[in-house]
């Protein structure tokens, strides 16, 4: 199977993020032969769980048990160490204690293609442990091997069929063959999914538990998968990545050709760094995830329920495709079940849109009085199978609806087992979603939709789950299709990088951190992001020269790198008409300073001309995160940013559609877009501003982060009225 | 068991919420005779699926079919009519078509004391079914007969052991005995619950499906709950109330003895009102809904899951003391779901608090390395019973936490049921709620922990919902002891009723729906709400005169019964500081509202102290829902309020502590209380002003609505600078 390329989705010029690769991983999933080395008869022991495992599984490879203290193990010949065996394996397990572990992996270098190492004790326990799982990194890399683990599950193959998970299947039960993949950084959760979906008769392809991933990353195992025909969709949980824009690349390969879905545990991890700039105090970690997988296109799913949830999706048998919107329609026989179907989806931002007035006519004709036609559709106790198709051909066959919940109760004894038949037939065109609460009687009943290979759900708000996660698929593949998420969106040419570069050398050269306003300005102005006519100057009289030039009224404010918030130490003088009023400011900002700030040193003032009044102030914000790199952020002025953190966050550079995204997920974003008949803002601007910015931060090396806050947007055009910047 | 005295929770002067109440519920539980009017022994009907259930529930009392078409109906005595029965009836329940209905109850008057009609075909069906409803509603009122339904399933009950629930159990299983009552106005939603609940072995009371309720309603149910000694808790469901105020006392009284749960379903139902207000315009009816449950300490669930969930942990068999606070400790032998259960408590409010240094201390003795001392603790695949008693003792005994999640995967083989012992004695002192995720094995112990009382969910976030729901109510009962949600809040005779309504029965004198804002402003003054020093003038003079006595800078003000939007229409000038200015104000606001408002009557104009600058704006709103009375709002001002809706309900009158309850639970709060280091303002005055309007609404008949925006709140002190009250 020939390998994808991986897309350059960043574009970044610096190179601070290469990639490094090992051996595709292919032969794990696809083994000849197999060493268990540590392999015991003793009851109990993990190796002979796992014999015992590829036994059952009906695994066609050779299976070759390795322990020196043995002459045969589960029947088979136990060799006394790797070499003895004299073939070449392709992958050798070791259950052994942590500390055997480095050595006989050195032993088995040259002969065996990759390693996994299912035993605790290494980075996950403390000193000692992190220098064996040091060294374990160093023979992988060194023996060119590649290592699965070590402090994992390994891997569970329906196709290949090996199975190293080392728990018993009277306790975890294996699942089935299925379309869905599972690669996860927790073995316990692993563990308890695949024990789930066996239970519930949802099939996978292959799970892979990484643990601490010495080598083999989540990212390894997303370009695998990206390939493996098998995977019709990618199900991840990760605590943390390894190499942020490497899991992007991957990511994005992957999402490119089937859905990728992943958990994100471990949400409340601090935020980026302790940062000046408002960027960087609310970017938490989880945002800088989100933003991670918004521009790979992959989905992420909030916990435990949401991917047993996808799971269920995308191992239902029947082939889904994702709906082309997320109007919904809900059919059922109990009312108050389809209220609260109803109440979910838009609590879920699906849409349980009305009927028209032609299939409210159409259906009147078809159906008693009794029946309730609006949406939800109530057929009461006295349903049938015939009047849910009824109900289901005069709603879902026009284009009305993108697709259906279907909450069959089991009480009226009108419904019978055709109807599973019935939708099942039905749900070719648009996804349909069944709701089968209740019990005994109910879950046998789920039993058999699930044997007709629809998605059902024993819970309302497990079915509008199911449908919301479709419907941000179907999103997210039309964003995909249309370029977002994945263009570079900057033309470097337009912005004047070797300029911007001369500007921070100059800053750099006098040993500053940060730059001062005039100096952000400038980058600004060099990358062609609108601000205020503004001129450095030195003294009062500078000032009152300067004002004459640019014109009145005129802003003043002082020039001090180590002022970083100039209003609060009354810097800043607005609205000045005249010489007098500039004599008044100039005084007033130097006691103000003086007593506020005596030890600042002020290297001068900024005249700068007035932006006219009535604007809309907004942020945008833009940083590096030492493992994602560069993101930005955008936000609305004022309380909003600061108390209520409704911003959006990318990862840089962004595209215009990216930026019209991130404004469109701002609440505030009302106030743009005519908010109260004050008329549409200049939304283009505002995005220009963003790519642009992003581009700055993606492409200046020097540049750690940077800020304009606010940018006062008008009808036409957004001008940067402040700004900062903190170098690296 | 006498019948507890509904509280008058309101103290409210007027009676347009007048309570009407009937006979008390309780004969309809602890009936002595049932007849069964339309019995017939014809297979699949409603009536022989009824008294098949009452044979094999047990129930005690007589049963009387009655139908002049038999004999004997399934083996008893059928009789004509109810008065050939010629004893009196407790229940009689109607299983007719809904046409004959009427005319049956009528027969039955004098005869029996209740009746449950089960069948549809009333108010839900059209006009003709309204009708008959009506007819029904006439009949019981006037012959005194109590009705529960139509359109309903009427009772389930395992202690008198009636069931009119009309399918049949091998569809619908009947839950066993327990402490949990339900009301539901769905019968869908209840039938499916109890056999959600039948399967789960979670024990039920009463169950009350009270259908279109002609005359028994959800207030009624809960006043007999109130009293019921077999009810332990009580969940309802409704998708709206009949009589607001009525449900908020019964509710109220019943929450005072014990847990009170709601689903709420409809909450995309629209809003109050066309209000011209802030207030009408953000409050939909689901506010005013919510605001009510405050009121009554009830506390809402979000729909079917949450739902069962309360039915599990109230219906588990352990007595469950609602924790003293949100501290939750997790201990799990799964690492993965440790960190999703953590995810979880975050998101839903919960603290998974960190370890103290003692407490880690203590643990470092017992534990292995690799065993991860911290919240959550993760005892890994070598966990035992004895580890989780160890990680028990360790963390719950002291003070650190107010409740446990166990999360047990049962892969480690040391892990055996007496887990299951040990964490059931363990649960007495503070909640304990176990997470037993994952397929067949785990399901077996979860049926083992179901067995010992333990409240036991299959997914993390299931345990979380359970804590989380602990927790609210641990939170809403510390509330209720500390006489929140129960206080009249109001000393109406600080409130100058009399000179109140005096103004506005001037301003509908003159024909005046509204009061203009000098008017208003005086409302405020005589409620002792803070305003500025103003006049109402008619010419430049006046305003001339006027600013000399208030003092320079003043505001002028547009005053016209026409415009509600000032601003908008040029109508304002502030900071006026001399004659001059004055003079310009005054023919500026003159030509911008000829201009915009040509057709506006001015009645005159606003002269007004300008209020300090640096306070925050706030709006306190106050208005009359149709349904639920006056109620109030707080919000924070600007885009907060507009677009963020960030506001907070509550059902006027509020106590002060009510008020600094409804500010804390706005985000904006922050900026009251001393956001980037500006110092706490005067949110004592803020709770004055809302406690005030609250009254104002509360007692003066005539307003409407009255909503001061903005209130600007100082270090010191709050000043209503803007206000409009809509009348009657």
């Amino acid at each position: 199977m020939p390998r994808s390329k991986i897309p350059d989705i960043f574009n970044i010029m610096s190179d601070t993020h290469k990639i490094e690769k090992g051996n595709p991983l292919g032969f794990f999933f696809n083994p000849k032969s197999v060493a268990i080395v540590g392999a015991s008869s003793a009851p109990g022991k993990l190796s002979g769980i796992i014999l015992e495992s590829l036994k059952n599984s009906g695994f066609a490879g050779r299976v070759y048990p390795v322990n020196p203290k043995y002459k045969t193990v589960g029947g088979l010949k136990c060799h006394k160490s790797i070499a003895d065996i004299k073939k070449d394996i392709d992958v050798a397990v070791f259950a052994l204690p942590a500390l055997s572990v480095p050595d006989a992996m050195e032993e088995a270098a040259g002969r065996v293609k990759g390693a996994i190492v299912i035993g605790g004790g290494f980075g996950e326990a403390g000193l000692d442990g992190a220098a064996l799982e040091g060294r374990l990194k160093e023979i992988a890399k060194k023996r060119r091997i590649r290592v699965i683990g070590p402090n994992c599950m390994g891997i569970y193959d329906t196709i290949s069929k090996l199975d190293t998970f080392f728990i018993p299947n009277h306790r975890i039960k294996r699942p089935l063959p299925g379309g869905v993949s599972i690669a996860s950084q927790s073995g316990s959760f692993a563990v308890t999914a695949m024990d789930e979906l066996a239970a519930e008769k949802i099939g996978v392809a292959r799970v892979i538990s990484y643990g601490n991933r010495a080598d083999v990353s989540e990212a390894d195992c997303l370009e695998f998968l990206a390939d493996d025909e098998n995977t019709k969709a990618v199900v991840l949980y990760v605590e943390s990545v390894e190499d942020g824009r490497r899991f992007v690349e991957a990511a994005s390969l992957c999402a490119s050709k089937k859905p990728v879905m992943v958990v994100k545990a471990g949400k409340g991890a601090a935020g980026v760094s302790a940062a000046a700039s408002h960027t960087g105090a609310i970017a938490g970690r989880l945002e800088i995830y989100r933003a991670a997988f918004k521009k790979a296109g992959v989905i992420e799913l909030s916990g435990y329920e949401e991917f047993i949830c996808a799971c269920r999706v995308f191992g239902s048998g029947q082939e889904i495709t994702p709906p082309a919107g997320n109007r919904v329609m809900i059919i059922t026989d109990g009312g108050g079940m389809g209220v609260g179907i109803a109440d979910e989806c838009l609590a879920q931002g699906l849409d349980p849109a009305p009927l028209s007035a032609e299939i409210r006519a159409g259906l009147k004709g078809t159906f008693p009085s009794y029946f309730t036609i609006s949406n939800p559709m109530d057929l009461t106790g006295s349903a049938t199978n015939a009047s849910f198709a009824e109900a289901f051909a005069g709603t879902m066959n026009g284009d009305a609806f993108d697709m259906a919940i279907v909450a069959a109760l089991w009480g009226p004894p009108g419904l019978t087992d055709g109807l599973v038949k019935m939708l099942s037939e039905k749900a070719n065109a648009k996804p349909v979603i069944v709701c089968s609460p209740g019990g005994e009687f109910s879950r046998k009943k789920l039993g058999l939709f699930r044997k007709a290979g629809l998605p059902v759900f024993s819970t309302p708000e497990g079915s509008v789950r199911a449908a919301a996660l479709l419907s941000r698929l179907g999103k997210n593949k039309r964003a995909v299709a249309a370029g977002l998420t994945r263009g570079h969106g900057l033309d470097s040419k337009k912005m004047n990088s070797a300029s911007i570069n001369k500007v921070i050398e100059t800053a750099k050269g006098i040993g500053r951190t940060t730059l001062i306003e005039p100096h952000a300005k400038e980058v600004l102005r060099l990358a062609s992001i609108q601000v205020p006519r503004f001129k450095l100057v030195k003294d009062l009289s500078g000032a009152i020269d300067c004002a004459g030039a640019i014109g009145y009224p005129v802003a003043l404010k002082v020039v001090s790198p180590d002022v970083a918030h100039k209003t609060d130490v009354g810097g800043v003088c607005l609205g000045l008409r005249t010489v007098r009023d500039i004599e008044d400011g100039f005084s007033q900002i130097i006691l103000n300073v003086a007593d506020e700030m005596p030890m600042a040193f002020v290297e001068g003032f900024l005249v700068e001309e007035m932006v006219p009044a009535g604007g809309v102030e907004v942020i945008v914000g833009a940083m590096k995160d030492a493992q994602f790199g560069p993101f930005v952020m955008f936000g609305i002025g004022g309380v909003a940013v600061e108390i209520m953190k409704d911003v959006s966050f990318r990862l840089a550079p962004v595209t215009r559609e990216d930026a019209r995204e991130m404004m469109g997920e701002v609440k505030g974003f009302a106030l743009l877009t005519g908010f109260r008949g004050r008329g549409m803002r200049d939304i283009d601007a505002v995005a220009d501003v963003i790519v642009k910015l992003s581009g700055i931060i993606a492409n200046i090396q020097e540049i750690k982060e940077i800020e304009i806050n606010p940018l006062v947007v008008y009808h036409r055009g957004a001008v940067a009225v402040d700004a900062r910047a903190a170098l690296e």
